[in-house]
């Protein structure tokens, strides 16, 4: 299941709006003979990439696959007809398919004489590869990451408005690759007017990615038409509100949605309980004055904090990465949380 | 070696100003046979105490020790003749003794034919039990943890003062606990007037502990004197500077010292460059406004930005605790910090 988890991850990003899924195919000794994931919309969904892969190896062997197996015709047939067709003896799957036109497709295996096995890793892949896809299903609503950097003091600029680099190289890198994976990316017009970001996702190389996230500007400001962020290196959408829901639904047709600051929209965003998880990087460093990460978020006293579920940390080189989640995610185990320590 | 980790663990802050040694005897087929702990000024060393409770079955036995058996008659005699006269075959010990009245061990040891091996888990030892003490020796000053909590945005408190609580239950007894260890808690006038905090060590059954660390309150203010850190609970030194050389200076005879806030005496510490350890407490919650956790440090750029070294990162129940140290401290190895992932 890892090996169908790492494959989802390499698509998620490109498969809109199909879910980004992994599939992996053992031959009837355990050996793997076949990896896939899903194709841009209109190609093969994973399981037929994976099966294409394994050829006559797949008969009699066992298929794993993130997410239950389809049961109808789209774009592409049933992917439970291609995995009856290579004589698959056995699917484990980590997740049921969500959307009602989807499912039924372990019953279908099932009549078909195949044994189905449900949850392998089933956490690991509502966390991962599927979980913005999963809350679309759910809320019908894209999935909203808040991703921003700061100091231990919760400060993303010293006194003098100097910024570079609070944290590490590595955590920079991350952040790249992160956005080639992603259908939006969200900035104020403060950001923009004072940063005169790309916003684009370039491969270490510093070519561009071949998938470009959306450039979403939120304010009524102008944006100068010199600023980088209109060239044409990817789409850009400016969206004259100061409203968190509004730029929510203005963005209703994609997934996976990334928040990438500054203070000001971030307070609006959280303040409409439009953020749904944040990703803080935490640079071991203390500037002491200087501009705070996070601006008003229409909290008065500490009854009104904002209180999420940490779901991960982890250290990225000098800096350290918290995930945390709403605490009203479904689909996600509390397992995900393990109490450790390191020394 | 972790046996006398732990039992050096818990006598510390009661050993000044001997160090909070631990000591283990294992028999000739290995097995425990005694454990013991520096016991208060005038009392005997941890190897003497090991070796009591081991008796004769420490004959041809094996000694693990965190720190170098001292080789000189001060108030007890050295520990070396008394691991000579169990007939120990063999000595472990994490550190030598950078101490020169104190060291020559290990060379006593050796010339009455007992084995010595030094440098077992010498990291743990050294950034474990014998931190502040080993700070001390080293520059002649007492060891500065700077401890605090806030939120995710690096708050103390929400906008209308109100802070509790940022941190959860699990964080909050661990800050109690710890403060039986210390020789001194250290806070500005401003935390006494906002909060009138006692800053006395409780057993979990709300009794005090049996060692009281000294209360210090810095600034120029004058303390009412109904203020719950006069009371009799323990001593209280009241220091009318706002110097934080001066503070340092005038706790010299201490060894472990706790900076417990607020954000201005944070800021005049680091400043000064006399925060030797940072303990951040931080809580999956963000508030947006309020008080920040630190004060200004004199930092006006990024390039004068306080940086750390990451040396741990824990989970407390629902908060993150992150230690940090400076970067030129000496006798801690980098193997401390590996990376890892949780989820
Ligand atoms: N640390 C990080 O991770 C990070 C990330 C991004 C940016 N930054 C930093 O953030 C700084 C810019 O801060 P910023 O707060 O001005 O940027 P911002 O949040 O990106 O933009 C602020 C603008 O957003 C608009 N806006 C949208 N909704 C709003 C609402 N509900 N209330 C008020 N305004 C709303 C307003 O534009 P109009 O006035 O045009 O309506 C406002 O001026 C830069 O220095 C940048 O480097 C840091
Ligand atoms: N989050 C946490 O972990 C934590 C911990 C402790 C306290 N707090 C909070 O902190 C708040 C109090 O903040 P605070 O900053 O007033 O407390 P503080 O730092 O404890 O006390 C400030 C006082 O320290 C004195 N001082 C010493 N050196 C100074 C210097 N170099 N420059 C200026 N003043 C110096 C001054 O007293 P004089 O004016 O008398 O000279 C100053 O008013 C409370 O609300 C408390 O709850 C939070």
């Amino acid at each position: 299941m890892r090996s169908a988890i790492s494959a989802a991850e390499g698509v998620r990003g490109t498969t809109y709006p199909n879910p980004p899924v992994g599939a992996v195919i053992l031959d009837v000794t355990g050996a793997i003979v076949g990896t896939g994931a899903t194709q841009p919309p209109g190609g093969p969904h994973a399981e037929v990439v994976a099966l294409q892969a394994a050829g006559e190896l797949a008969r009699g062997g066992t298929a794993v696959v993130t997410l239950e197996p389809c049961n109808h015709f789209g774009r592409t047939p049933p992917c439970t007809k291609a995995l009856i067709d290579a004589g698959i003896a056995t699917v484990h799957f980590a997740l049921r398919d969500p959307n009602p036109a989807a499912a039924g497709g372990a019953a279908a295996l099932q009549q078909a004489g195949i044994a189905t096995h449900a949850g392998v890793l089933a956490d690991e892949v509502a966390a991962g590869p599927l979980r913005a896809w999963l809350h679309k299903q759910r809320t019908g609503r894209p999935h909203v990451t808040w991703k921003y950097a700061a100091s231990l003091d919760g400060r993303s600029a010293a006194a003098d408005g100097t910024s570079k680099w609070i944290t590490g190289p590595i955590a920079r890198a991350q952040v790249h690759a992160e956005r080639a994976k992603l259908d939006a990316i969200v900035v104020g017009t403060g950001t923009v007017l004072t940063d005169d970001p790309w916003l684009t996702a370039r491969l270490p190389s510093g070519e561009l990615a071949p998938h470009q996230p959306m450039r979403v500007v939120v304010g009524h400001t102008e944006i100068p038409s010199t600023a980088r962020i209109l060239d044409k290196a990817a789409p850009t959408l400016l969206l004259k509100t100061r409203d968190a829901n509004e730029v929510v639904d203005a963005l209703a047709e994609y997934t996976d949605v990334l928040l990438e600051g500054g203070p000001t929209l971030a307070g609006a965003f959280l303040e409409a309980r439009r953020v749904d998880r944040i990703l803080a990087y935490i640079a071991p460093v203390l500037l002491g004055d200087g501009r705070s990460a996070l601006g008003g978020a229409g909290i008065g006293n500490i009854e009104q904090a904002l209180r999420f579920r940490r779901e991960s940390v982890e250290t990225i080189g000098p800096d350290v990465l918290l995930s945390l989640v709403q605490f009203d995610r479904h689909n996600v185990g509390s397992t995900l949380d393990t109490d450790y320590s390191e020394e």
